[in-house]
């Protein structure tokens, strides 16, 4: 099934959408409980490292919606960690 | 500072290993506590969506790295959802 140029750009839109909000319910979560114990600390650091990366690599590639996501992405990561770190001290 | 194509390359594919993997330490740190209170149920159904449609993306594009690296990702997050939902039935 071929698919058209617009239609896999909406397929890409629609994925750094869904990747980047998604932060959102697990930023409120943590927020709300005060807690993030079951959180991988390794995971943020890695990931946030990950999106970092992704950040650098839209701007060199001019590319507008892989710079946007990742620098949505990271803000929210680094949040989570933040709190994280915050929450662990008790 | 312009950097070569090359190099773009190598940063694009540290910033794949970098998200993908970050997944592996929420992954052990769930099966290891038996437990995912703390973890967002609805970051992770949107998340793996998000990833998935990135999947599509890749394969229509014909791009291995986005491809091999959210089927990767795609693989470890359905997994942290399917443990959240058999600890949190507790």
């Amino acid at each position: 099934m071929t698919l058209s140029a617009q239609t896999i750009n909406l397929i890409g839109t629609a994925a750094a959408c869904c990747t980047t909000t998604s932060f959102v319910p697990q930023l409120l979560r943590v927020w709300r409980l005060k807690t993030a114990r079951d959180i991988s600390l390794i995971m943020f650091l890695v990931f946030s490292v990950g999106v970092f990366l992704w950040l650098v690599y839209g701007i060199y590639l001019h590319s507008f919606p892989i710079t946007l996501a990742n620098g949505a992405t990271l803000a929210l990561s680094l949040a989570i960690l933040a709190l994280k770190l915050r929450y662990d001290r008790g």
